[in-house]
């Protein structure tokens, strides 16, 4: 017989009965009923139930065994009385009497239980990843996590991807985020940078003649730390293409990352490709308050200026007056009453704005009425557009914010979000998909008034070299985001691979040709030999196990995460270097006041 | 129509004769027969030969592309003559007439031929790595590259393994080689480090309560640079199983290589897995001078000393009275010529020892006879004694070394190389592999005479604890590798999983119980809660691709390797960070003299 196990903890049932098994497991929980020992033996696959009385050889030694001993256990399968089979268990049916007994390992007092779902504080459960990953809802997301990657990959693979591997120690590249460097021993004073992201490299792939890249990438960031992402490190689903247009990454793309939400969503409702609306930025800002907007929240806003302008509501008339200033609803259906549209303005002045106008909708003696200051101030001919426009009616409610857009959108965005929620107006059990398209290239600066790029140097601007001659605020990009529920789940956009028109670009945003060659030498070199057009995205697999597991924190979906200092607790990093360690390096840290 | 492609560059034939196509890709080359211009355009599935004659609209500026222009063509498929039909080609039986062209990206004068097998410095195709990447020979290793990986991962999963990520940022871990230290601004002073290997993390996993894992895992050394491998960075197909021995991960392992081997050999013979033998430690040493035998050469080394023991031949026969002394036969079947023996005399010279003393045999006036001056001095007797041991015959040799082994084995190995090439005995097209087995844990430095780890600590003792009670020198670990063809292919080991005896596992190498805790705290720590036994392997990548494309540089085999000197002379890494990021990291360096 094996060394260890002839069978898994999942594997017994009735079929079983009267052999002579070996199993290897830790031991999940330990009963005494009456003298009789019972175990339940759990491993990596499942859960037996083990037993032993007195008349066992091994009695006494079964006696001393605790909680998470690891323990090797050779017995006689038995088929449960009827009364005691637990169908819940898929070994239910049976136990085995335990005849021979070995302790693999045995464990100290326990810093954290197995067992059961207490929950402790994050510091003890990463200082013992060990035993928090054994517990039944970490080994779920650790093994969805990997079967999520491995269909990705799968998936990839039959579109005719293939997956390369780029540099991990590489070059500094200037992306926006902070870089983690390594010094070079070799070449005292000098440094390697962790790669923010594999971009140029992708790019150079299809400058190299290859059509079809994925990559599952680490990416480095040396971020400050926040509670929904890593401060250190994160994956991506890499992906470019050559000779392709926005629409044909979209055709790629969309299918994959619809699959693994049908495969992995458990029965959660996943749009269809071919529903994913395409919304430009402008529109997503103006109906949603958001590039990343959630579309299980059927509300949309709208621009309704124009029953404001002139009207009696002084505040948003006179606001109206300046340029660039606009009044936006956000429609509330079954949001009609006092209570909840208080609760909403109350909502609005915590999140910074003087509040948000309302108007509701309900029963009065003669018929509909429209409550609420706002309409008594407008008067009931516009109140009553307004209600037309929106298409709202008894019972329902519309809420106002006015200003220069960028300085409510977010926050109207965020009411957007409680109103849906709290009225279960956001469907539940749905992965909603929206394209965000059409992303302006450059923003200017309120306070400074210079032109810089809105996100990303590298998308080719719609319309070339010609519509960068033209105003730069009026430029989109080839640049796309795949919002889901709220989330931004992909990032991509179609490459800027002429060089001229790279050149201008830059220009544009103040960087010299000097600075673009320096900063992006080995792209802006390749692009002067045959450069072919391409275009690809980025999604993040720790976002999508998130979603899938619907975990808010995302150590909850990484095997060995730092903490929010940045720190392994369990491996003791970052520590102190020996000191020979950074005399090859060539370096000395300079002593903190 | 797509803007960029209707077919591929290796879709057309026959079938699409009279069709109008459109294709992209690169100018591969291009002539010009009498003024009709030929080009063979190129993308990543293949080659279409397209031309254009002066009836073209865009004859004049299908004149101005040169070689490696991206360009988008359109135009009518029309059959080849059948005497111009290149049967090499999948488009051979076609070709396509140009009715419209548009240049994507044009190209410089180039630094690097595409077409063709011009050699250059490396220090060209580095630098302009995605030209060099885009000749037929770095496609098919890149592709092999890629599609050797996908291919383990099919198989790992195939058998129950699930891929985890490990960290790549995380705690400097003594390993043996030297770690590349990322510095971390949120503590200033304190460094992470780059994992040479996933072990600790593998085998946390175990811990965790994983039952089997693997990862493609990127390895991070910092190197002084050799030829044959990156000074940076690695791959290696990492492994680990729970509840398992030694044989057990043989017998998982080998069909996943050997599979590899057959799927990307192009049809050179794999042994098949029943047939790898089990070779140990001790007589890889004796029978092939390595623990990484070249088994397609059927050379055995023999221990021939009897036959030498206060024989006429004084140097041997001295060498024998001293302790721990051998001699050693190399036989040389069909070697049998003084030009050969000579020669290999001559090789051993070269490597350092005085000389490889040698007996051939041929066919005399009286039958056969034993030639050479070893022969003469140890008589005819001892010398037929010698010829049946070693199985020799008329036309053979065989060459002798003496001494104690460790001084002479290494170059007994490569003389049983150089032997086997020589002779034609060593067979081609065929990938030949063997465990060695029982390496053992502890060596003895010669000089210090101290006792030290001759491979890798975590090896479980065979005999465990009352193994270590005894004579450290004897301990052999449950500890292999895998060799194929000369080379170490695979590394791995059962793991000691039990605190106690890592302790007194150290203590014989002199590591007092706080080192252990200090260097290997996360998991010295883990194996107090319940540790399962457990075991693995990890084979290297980077290698198994160049046996499988027949190629002696890694940098063959690598996307966007670095040079000997550890840059990146495409991305120019490493290089001088800004003032402000040392300023952020705390970081001074210190000047060079």
């Amino acid at each position: 017989m094996h060394a260890y196990r002839s069978k898994t903890c999942v594997e017994l049932n009735k079929d079983h009965v009267g052999e002579t098994v070996r199993l290897s497991g830790w031991v999940h929980r330990i009963r005494d009923h009456g003298g009789i020992l019972f175990i339940d033996l759990r491993d990596h696959y499942g859960i037996t139930q083990v037993l032993c009385d007195p008349d066992s050889p091994v009695f006494s030694e079964v006696e001393k065994v605790r909680s998470e001993w690891c323990i090797r256990i050779d017995g006689t399968v038995k088929a449960r009385d009827p009364e005691l089979v637990n169908p819940k268990l898929p070994t239910g049916e049976v136990e085995v009497f335990i005849r021979d007994m070995e302790v693999l390992g045995a464990a100290d007092e326990l810093p954290l239980i197995v067992f059961g779902d207490q929950e402790y504080p994050e510091e003890t459960r990463l200082r013992y990843r060990y035993l928090d990953l054994r517990r039944e809802a970490m080994q779920k997301n650790m093994t969805m996590r990997s079967d999520v990657v491995s269909s990705i990959r799968r998936r990839m693979w039959d579109k005719g991807f293939r997956e390369f591997q780029t540099p991990i120690i590489t070059a500094s590249s200037p992306e926006g985020a902070r870089d983690f460097l390594v010094p070079s021993r070799l070449h005292p004073g000098k440094f390697y940078a962790l790669p923010q992201a594999p971009q140029q490299f992708k790019q150079l792939i299809m400058v190299s003649g290859f059509d079809k890249y994925f990559q599952i990438a680490p990416c480095f960031r040396d971020e400050d730390p926040r509670a929904d992402r890593s401060p250190t490190d994160f994956y991506q689903l890499d992906m470019e293409m050559s000779f392709v247009e926005q629409q044909d990454v979209f055709d790629t793309i969309s299918p994959v990352l619809a699959g693994i939400f049908e495969e992995f969503g458990g029965g959660r409702k996943v749009d269809a490709p071919s529903e994913w609306p395409q919304i430009s930025y402008r529109d997503a800002a103006l109906w949603y308050g958001s590039d990343k907007p959630d579309l299980r929240n059927p509300i949309k806003m709208q621009v309704v200026s124009e029953h404001f302008r002139g009207s009696g509501f002084a505040i948003f008339a006179k606001l109206l007056e300046q340029e660039g200033t606009e009044i936006r609803a956000i429609p509330a259906p079954t949001g009609g009453s006092r209570k909840f549209c208080d609760r909403m303005n109350a909502f609005a002045q915590k999140e910074g704005l003087p509040g948000m106008g309302y108007i509701f909708w309900r029963e009065g003696a003669d018929g509909m009425e429209a409550a609420g200051p706002l309409a008594k101030n407008i008067g009931p001919e516009r109140t009553e557009a307004i209600r037309q426009q929106l298409g709202l009616g008894v019972g329902d409610a519309a809420f106002f914010l006015g200003g220069k857009p960028k300085t409510f959108e977010t926050v109207a965005g965020k009411a957007r979000n409680v109103i849906g929620e709290e009225l279960g107006l956001t469907e539940k059990d749905r992965f909603a998909f929206a394209w965000i398209v059409d992303f302006p290239i450059y923003e200017k600066d309120e306070e400074s008034g210079e032109i810089d790029f809105e996100h990303n140097p590298f998308s080719m601007p719609q319309g070339g070299m010609d519509a960068l001659n033209g105003d730069p605020l009026e430029v989109k990009g080839f640049q796309y985001d795949l919002a889901c529920n709220g989330y931004e789940l992909v990032s991509g956009a179609i490459r800027n691979h002429k060089p001229e028109v790279m050149l201008k670009a830059f220009e544009i945003a103040g960087y010299g040709a000097d600075e673009v060659k320096n900063r992006f030498g080995a792209l802006f070199n390749a692009f002067h030999y045959g450069a072919p057009p391409h275009g690809g995205c980025a999604a993040g697999i720790d976002r999508i196990v998130m979603l899938l597991a619907d975990q808010q924190n995302i150590r909850e979906v990484i095997m060995f995460p730092m903490n929010q200092r940045a720190e392994d607790l369990m491996m003791n990093a970052p520590s102190e270097p020996a000191s020979d360690q950074l005399m090859e390096l060539s370096l000395r840290v300079i002593p903190q006041d």
